[in-house]
């Protein structure tokens, strides 16, 4: 195990600034490309993140502190961001992002978690127990996983342009 | 086919903010982590960028455009960077980084390349013949695939603190 709540920390509140670097200013060509049907582009991959800082990771973290009756999390809506972000500009979407991220993770720091809070435990609709520290972690993961997504699928324009490179590059064909 | 050279400068230019922005003052055990022996940290992933931009992607667009006799690129240290990046710090490395990057883009647009330029052709020492079009298009690929592989290489710190999040979570397993 290798989870530390800074170390957490340092990582989600520089996701904002991440995405902002790779993407602010793009040719729309960049933002609006994808993997195939039902894929994300790298504006989907934005507002998904977006949606998870209103609807998945902070509220998830207050069902499991209050310790309630019930801590059955409401499930995900994956695809939820088709509609929230629909008519919005990237710029927009960065803003938001930086903006919801930076009071959860007040929030968070308010807390001031202890080690036994980070034990309790909810329950996840799929898998059933599940604690904070988890959650907190895959907080983390999800953010980087799309950021690598991004990486992905903004990589794969090119997978024909590159010519005979493609097998030197494993990303195009992941 | 996608690649038009604005597009891909426009990926390119991006590269270095958003490496500083992912990982500038970020806790050391994160620029450390890695994937087993013989794997890329996130401070390799950065060195190996640097000496791409030494040693590779401009170097290798030259030997094209001059269409001398010899064309053959000469082949890529892919560890070069062991030894070129050894006592220097992760600041050091993005700042180096994001000078020589400016530095090969300033030449890469003062070169104003036709169409029929971007046609000409190199020889790779273990493909043969490339046109200068794919370098640059495998240039930002390969940018993006580097950027993929940071995310990665952090995401999987938390491989077994996420519990059963795991499922979910496909970059933790790649």
């Amino acid at each position: 195990m290798s989870f530390q709540l800074p170390d957490a920390i340092a990582v989600l509140d520089r996701t904002p600034a991440t995405f902002r670097a790779l993407l602010a200013g793009l040719p729309e060509t960049w933002i609006t490309t994808d993997e195939g049907p039902d894929t994300f582009t790298p504006f989907d991959n934005l507002g998904h993140l977006i949606h998870g800082e209103r609807s998945d990771w902070i509220p998830r973290a207050r069902i499991i502190l209050a310790q309630g009756e019930n801590r059955r999390f409401d499930p995900v809506d994956r695809f939820a961001h088709k509609h929230e972000s629909a008519g919005r500009s990237l710029a927009q979407l960065l803003d938001e992002f930086a903006e919801l991220r930076a009071g959860n993770l007040a929030t968070l720091r308010s807390w001031d978690l202890s080690e036994q809070q980070l034990s309790l435990e909810g329950e996840h609709p799929a898998f059933g127990p599940v604690t904070l520290r988890q959650l907190l972690a895959t907080w983390v993961a999800h953010d980087l996983g799309h950021l690598a997504q991004t990486a992905r699928v903004m990589a794969k324009r090119y997978r024909t342009d590159v010519g005979p490179w493609r097998a030197y590059l494993p990303i195009l064909d992941r």
